[in-house]
């Protein structure tokens, strides 16, 4: 047991083995989540694996006690292993994750599930098949802020919900294989579907690219649902300010999320509109709009990505229901998919199937 | 000669005998345009129209000297009128502006220019046929922030513009005949047109209707201009959070114009991205960010319909040339018909003609 | 009746005779204590004095029905004028509230009371010797946000008040014959008064003259209450940015009132800090702080003035008991001369009697 | 060498032989010193001393090939060591800085350099004696805010500095044996001493202590330095909103440093106020402020602390002159030491000796 684990260790440890735990990616996301596993009771990282050496002795340094593998099939292969953990190019999520399942591993997969509707919905046929847990690492679901913002829709807080938008831009590092919508909007995909009822009906997409490059670096994305509910998404790699914010708009309150704040990041207005009659003037209804109190809650303030490993591992003891599982992946792959179809042909609205 | 002209007579007054103005409509705009033209030198503000009674007490209380009328025919037939300022509901400035320009006068009338386009382009014909200069209240245009937005633009110093983001939210008041594209859209399309080069090719529209009302209440609006420019707008009437935030982003530099802000409505990014070539990896080429000085100018703090009563009348003077004349009222109307249509079809891309 | 006075009507007009109101002064804040008395349905503003014709014109324009005097004293002698609003330099509130107290009036006077803490506790004892009421237009005790303060200090949420913060800085206009102190100190000093338990029992001032001024226009001033109530204040007309802001901390709540927001102007935090014990370290004893949720609650936006105006009219009715009277004026005059005296001193603490 | 020495490494890699350093210290702040002495390529951090056998484990995991000794006399008699960094407790700096520079050791010690001028006093006299380099570790003096702030002035820029008023209040951790000044005021004064000209003349502090401590929680410090230059410094734990904002006005320009803001830093302010005489009241003289452009330096965001260790070992290398030397680390206790002077004696005024 590490220091690591010694100094999160809660008073009454874990009676069960951990379960042994490989991590295939150690690059840009892999760290982040080798130190989550690692430090978590009933886990334990036992191999790591990435096809560049001088990325395993960074992992050497850090995670003394594990193996380290050049190939990832020495993970997947490995009968000691119980879950495995990818964190590769999503090109490569479709096959690494297929195999570890069909090795009974248990797979949490990094975002997007896969680069296409397709090869997310066998993933999930095979998890089915094969009775293994699969889930995506959509970490933003496991934020504070999102979790409350959850309780506070399915609690009714809101009454219906009417509209929802995002924006996410800043100056950002260009891809030149990924559009900004790949490379982006997958979080608010994924909040906007964990939180709102019902399958998005229809996308459309607007993009541009800029600075000369072949990849779009900024996006338009609407989205309708059934009824009257709305949602748009900003994503954007050419903003001179950084802006992270959601609004919510619901039938009794609304809300505001705006992750680049430290202490305030969820606002509650108890706001809305109502429609009217006016007395001076009976031959037109109008809307009247009311305002409240505005409540900024506490938020957990645990690391979302700790969140996520611990809800992961209560999910394979069998103690939490899933949240972030195959089909959410599945869904948010098939709204990007319509959203790039639409955007390649200017914007008409793309049907989404499913 | 007013306490109010008195006060905000310059040193040395003009010598020509002011123009003599007369205002139809005192109800919600009037008084303020009223207020501004009864201060400049350069006007006598003579005559006001309303038809309703307890509107022209209200005008008698605050401009003894001016005459009174119920109907607008009074001013528009008034030989001594030589302008008149329209501030009645749209679906009346066709017939007033048209039958003004034909009595001879030169009209400012208040935005939208009129309802459809085709009203609009008869206006100007009507204008051209009679000679008469047919202004347009697009009173942002006159803002401090707008103008040195103008004028960084065509000075060069943003190159060339990438997009233009534009966000009008707030919890404003419903109206039971114009839905929010109508009410809000105006300003920020006739800044886009003002500050961007060439027309609008296509427009989509996305609205929704909620608190069962049967206009719309929130609306995103996506235009495509030629080549890579693409312009955004997203008009609320359901915001929990009041929001005038308009984003351009150019090849050198980009910029932020925030109207809730005091005293730093106007930021300029010296930040953009430029693309390179990594030498580790060769085989791809990438963009890197550049960040550097932002730079807040000092505003004219000038009330901009002070601005624009003051170029109307150096216009008159042919002094001036005329800014936000009849052809950009008529644009603005054109591509807000073309973005209703849109809405209407679930936002399809509809051409612009012109 | 105006047409004001109509709009504000409220559906029962009251069936006692309006007060018969007299203003002296018409300068900087006068026209707004008119336009407040004029609105309000108990209160007939008969008669209005200032030195200055030009002043004298402006009154008439606005306010038609009202009688213009040169002399304050038509005003003070005029037997049908019942209550006597001031609104003059400070250094001639003394003479002008004692003679229309002396005969029979009621009386308002702005802020500061007096320039002279003599002066103001003579004022206070004429108005119990005629049995007149006094009060003091400490406008910013009128404002939502105040009396949501207020109330939330009275009804413990707060617990006990630890320290009371202010700052209120901007680039202000520099006066030639009054201090920074004199200037901007009297709101915060009132609020503090109104807010806070108990008197204040010294003061410490440190001030500086730049820009060649022979008055200070920078100043911190210190308060120490009884117990452990600190509080402290900085006034500055220097500073490139506009501050205006309050922090309370209590023993349960804190809370912060910034009055350069628009819609959200207080925050109370549920935040605090207890005494702990550690478990590890027995031997110490420490502090642990908690953080809870923060209520932004919904302020009554009625204008202060307003709000002010007519509780000054219900104290005359006996409706309501007087808050600002004469005895608060006098606290703050108090205070600030001793302030200044500490200032003069390099910063001594100075005892405040009273 | 590691590698992340590999990694930071510049492309000329230095021909001399790096230092060799020992560090004493490694609980809070000790492992960030470590970090940035192994990652210099001018430093080989060849021993580490705690007297904590469970952070002498945590530096063994993290710099394997660094020696480890519990007693700091290890690390000062190695006859290898050039240059000693110490991270201990504020009352052991004293004697392991001394017995380090007599034993021929250059010294970085953490802030404040002792806990009384006396000590700091010796210290530095022992350095002159030793002639070896004594430097504090004011880390703030190195973030690239300061940085250029000290060049605003230095350059002429702010013309003369007329104020300096910083505000540093948080929801922070109690301490039972250190008061709010002496945990926090050391960086406002290390930061206003190395900007302002000339020494502080007299200091007067005003504290109080909440919840039970017997430690001050809150205080308010005035500094006057020579002619009008003033500063002012607020330090509390014990507020609800956390601020780190210091304003500095010119009587050309003035600037404010709000720490908390992540890319708007530092703002400079083209504002200021001039003596102006009024046309029409000949009488009086009367200042006018003016206002301009606001700039937003882009600043230098390499890592205070690893410009510091640089700035350390180029002193050591005679390339750089020493900032943050001994001196000022002796005028920032001494400082502190008059202001909890002032502040046990209620504020009078204390005069800085020096």
């Amino acid at each position: 047991m590490t220091l690591a684990q010694l100094a999160s260790q809660p008073a009454n440890p874990p009676t069960e083995t951990p379960f042994e735990v490989g991590l295939i990616g150690f690059g840009y996301w892999g760290p982040n989540l080798a130190r989550n596993f690692a430090a978590h009771p009933d886990a334990h990282l036992a191999v790591i694996a990435d096809r560049s050496e001088k990325r395993l002795e960074a992992a050497r340094t850090a995670y003394q006690w594990a193996a380290l593998k050049s190939d990832p099939m020495d993970v997947i292969s490995d009968p000691a292993i119980q879950a495995v953990v990818i964190a590769t190019p999503p090109e490569t999520h479709r096959d690494l994750a297929i195999a570890a399942m069909e090795h009974g591993k248990h797979v949490l997969v990094e975002k997007p599930l896969a680069t296409t509707t397709a090869d997310a919905e066998e993933m999930v046929r095979v998890a089915q098949r094969c009775g293994r847990t699969l889930m995506v690492d959509h970490t933003f679901l496991f934020t504070g802020a999102v979790r409350r913002m959850k309780r506070c829709i399915d609690d009714g807080d809101l009454g219906e919900v009417n509209y929802f938008d995002s924006t996410r831009i800043n100056l950002g590092l260009f891809q030149s294989n990924v559009n900004v919508i790949w490379d982006l909007a997958p979080h608010d995909i994924a909040i906007m579907l964990h939180l709102l009822p019902g399958p998005v009906r229809t996308v459309s997409a607007f993009g541009a690219c800029h600075v000369h490059s072949a990849v779009e670096n900024i996006a338009y994305i609407t989205f309708r649902f059934d009824g009257n509910l709305l949602a748009h998404l900003h994503v954007n790699w050419l903003s001179p300010v950084k802006i992270r914010k959601t609004i919510i708009g619901g039938s009794r309150k609304m809300l505001v999320y705006d992750d680049m704040e430290t202490s305030e990041k969820l606002k509650i207005f108890d706001a809305g509109a109502d429609l009217a009659r006016t007395k001076e003037e009976a031959y037109r209804t109008f809307v009247e709009y009311r305002t409240g109190d505005i409540l900024i809650p506490r938020l957990d303030k645990t690391e979302a990505l700790a969140a996520e490993t611990d809800h992961f591992l209560r999910v394979l003891r069998g103690k939490e229901e899933l949240v972030s599982g195959g089909n959410l992946g599945v869904e948010v792959v098939r709204v990007i998919e319509a959203a790039e179809r639409s955007m390649r042909n200017g914007g008409v609205p793309v049907e989404v199937g499913g």
